[in-house]
């Protein structure tokens, strides 16, 4: 399975997850659904297919790459690992960033075939996706562009529908049985949505597609007009050297592309689409009633997750982190609680959370932002407090790993080490700190962070000084090379 | 009025406003009902009677005496920090209380007038209040037991009600008009508070007395049997040194007293008890409602103190103390959120937060106890985090105060002062530590910690050792003087 290549999309903002999710930690960076986040489920599900991380490009923006590859460089899996990143200039829905993998991946490999997966859905692993992809290769190489359709469980009005026509017997895998597709439907009405579960010729659009890389630019380019445009633009830009492929040249073409979505672009022009109906369990994790799955409901219909009690509680979910929090006698209400916000909603507003956040926005809400706990390729920090003139975070370096050689123009930091033992180089100068010693950090100096030992090390950095913004850091050598 | 003297009830455990009050923060030493803290508003509404604050006694428990005492101590004006303590041995109910009181009184001025006070209530001050507190003292000068009875404002089940009969003219001060009571009527059901409402001859026990420290220990005396003993119990312990007052003697004679409330043990008894109907706002600060009363209510019947957002939220109250917390569509809620903790309600439930706290203890709830903020003498000390071999705090030092001289036998500490300049003496060395300055004070060392300065002095403090409970720590001299 040489030729095979992913294209994982990661550019969604995650505004319907508040507070569990922010804006640099969106909904496919969370971990309560399933034993890892669900971007880590997402490359995992795809690997034994491209064989290695290399073949997967997480697909992203500018503003998310640094925590997307934060999270995945923090894992224990060598290909998780592994993975590439594409990051488009800005933001044009689908098609466009679908054809900008597609462009790259078919310029390293003419014959590349793309599977394009979303990175924050939940999707069965096992025989039956394994099928699927097969037979969806299978297709793609005679050029289908190949969509993998979900038996719908319900009346959904909230998806699209991809309508299976004729079966393509020779692409058959095991259970996975193509048909060529005879149409798409946008979200139908209740009564239509009715009809189509009913009718077992219509199948959710779960925006998982298998596809020649370079089909795609053709039928980009076939669709003419502004659709056609998208391909100029890719194509230029897969041509740049990386270093010039987010400058300002390319994001200026980029820009010039008019939003499509890749179903509208070609799924639904193209005369050579299949669809595969799959019975596989699958959710878009579309809203915080998705909680509802992630533990087993109680007597009185309630979900909970973390410390605390309900108290004549009912039909309710509660969702806390960290903290203590208890109800009393309400209803149908999802109370999600984080270390620094709280959200309490009646459960037919799990739709509206949006609106909250853009309230909380137009406060200027930092909690909005960012989370308190941020994964990094060498361990983590959490931010414990922070005030105008000075800042704690607690800080884990993982065995073996450093953090870059740095220093902070206006903030200098103090550090106490709690647990295991850190090797600090400071001007030069290289000093042991263990645990219950501390370790003083002028402004100005050059320091870096690093854990010899083979446990963890934890220390508390208390950071002094008039600004104290992550900005603040010049990095002079780092093992993580975040300028790309 | 030489002879007026005050014991404020301040035994209460507050457990109906939890998150917000804790075993150890207890409703009384709360302060969003108005500038300061009840306690404090009790006392200071005393004050212009008594003189001084050495007349007034804080009559609490040995649990609770300690936080009082810091809270009060804490406080700038000089009257509240010199207030009087009273420990009850064990909880008895308020007859035993007051009659301790009274004996302490009247031990020490035969002719002690006391007032008693609730100490967590909401009690409007003025020419009224004056006017009540004149016309009781005239007539407990002359042996009745007066109660100020609130003027009902309606037909409230819950409250305990007194009914006056012929006036007691002689005793009139300004709009206060003293009558004798006819009886005491405890909770009344929905008809009969009607009733006692239109009528206009009954008011409200507010649990506020004026009497004679003499005549309580008399009626006491003279109610023969069970209620007899509390005065030989109490007379008893008046007689001791102070520092046998809580001896185990002292403890063992208050348990064999049967708890019985004031109201019981004379007030329903006596020959000679008053009221003074008095158009006072009162409120008993009975539940978690009466957060309703704080901020303006918006267009939408809800009530907010704090930051966050409540979108298509309807006649609820959101009270958060510094975390952000945000409601989308819900309706008759109450969200109280604290720094450790956040309880969700629904309105209809405001008096059943006790049973929460009960499934909490059940759960080992370490947030039931201690608040993360604890005013101190000297300042304050607020718990950042708290993990098992190390912990952090945020302590705060007045402007020429100074802590205890302490060691510890089990925590080193590492101070980082982030504002201010601290004066520690370690092991008898003194040095001074600047803003973006640290020290190290390991295990056993006996150190000092002193603000000399002129502003805040403000330092991170980050314990690290096998066992960090409060009460690893020696006090070898201590300007604060907890041990009596």
């Amino acid at each position: 399975m040489e030729h095979i290549y992913a294209a994982v999309l990661a550019g969604g903002s995650g505004q319907r997850f508040w507070p569990l999710s922010r804006e640099l930690k969106p909904k496919q960076l969370l971990s309560m659904f399933g034993q890892e986040s669900l971007i880590c489920q997402a490359v995992r599900r795809i690997l034994p297919f491209t064989g290695d991380g290399e073949h997967v490009a997480i697909v992203t923006n500018e503003r998310l790459f640094d925590e997307l590859r934060n999270h995945l460089t923090a894992q224990d899996e060598r290909r998780l690992r592994e993975v590439r990143y594409i990051q488009e200039p800005v933001a044009r829905n689908t098609a466009p960033a679908i054809a900008l993998a597609a462009a790259l991946f078919a310029a390293e490999d003419p014959e590349a075939i793309m599977v394009v997966l979303p990175s924050d859905h939940i999707l069965e692993d096992g025989d039956v996706w394994r099928d699927c992809i097969s037979a969806a290769v299978a297709a793609a190489e005679d050029g289908y562009l190949v969509t993998i359709g979900i038996q719908p469980k319900r009346a959904e009005t909230g998806y699209g529908y991809i309508k299976g026509a004729d079966a393509l017997p020779e692409y058959s895998r095991g259970e996975a049985e193509p048909c060529v597709v005879e149409r798409f439907v946008e979200k139908p009405d209740q009564a239509r949505a009715e009809e189509f579960v009913a009718s077992d010729k219509y199948f959710w659009n779960a925006g998982i597609f298998v596809m020649k890389a370079g089909r795609v630019l053709e039928e980009i380019e076939a669709a003419g007009g502004e659709v056609a445009h998208i391909a100029e633009v890719v194509r230029w830009i897969a041509e740049q050297e990386p270093a010039q492929r987010q400058g300002g040249e390319a994001r200026a073409r980029f820009e010039s592309i008019t939003p499509i979505s890749i179903d509208k672009a070609i799924m639904e022009r193209s005369e050579r689409v299949a669809v595969i109906p799959a019975r596989l369990s699958w959710s878009d994790v579309g809203s915080l009633l998705s909680l509802e799955g992630i533990a087993e409901t109680d007597d009185d219909g309630n979900v909970r997750v973390g410390r605390g009690v309900d108290i004549g509680t009912r039909n309710s979910i509660v969702y806390t982190t960290d903290r203590l929090v208890a109800t009393l006698g309400v209803e149908d209400v999802i109370v999600v609680d984080t270390t620094d916000a709280t959200l309490v909603l009646d459960k037919s507003r799990a739709q509206d959370v949006r609106q909250v956040v853009e309230a909380l926005k137009a406060q200027g809400a930092e909690e909005l932002v960012q989370p308190k706990t941020s994964l990094r390729p060498w361990g983590s920090w959490t931010s414990l407090l922070s005030a105008q003139n000075y800042q704690i975070k607690l800080i884990e370096v993982k065995p073996g790993a450093r953090l870059s050689l740095q220093k902070h123009h206006h903030r200098a930091e103090h550090w106490v080490v709690v647990s295991g033992t850190a090797v600090v180089s400071r001007d030069g100068e290289q000093v042991d700190v263990h645990a219950n010693e501390s370790i003083f950090l002028p402004v100005g100096c050059v320091h870096r962070l690093e854990n010899c030992g083979k446990v963890p090390l934890q220390l508390i950095e208390v950071q002094v000084g008039e600004y104290l913004g992550e900005d603040d850091i010049v990095r002079l050598d780092d093992d993580w090379a975040r300028e790309l």
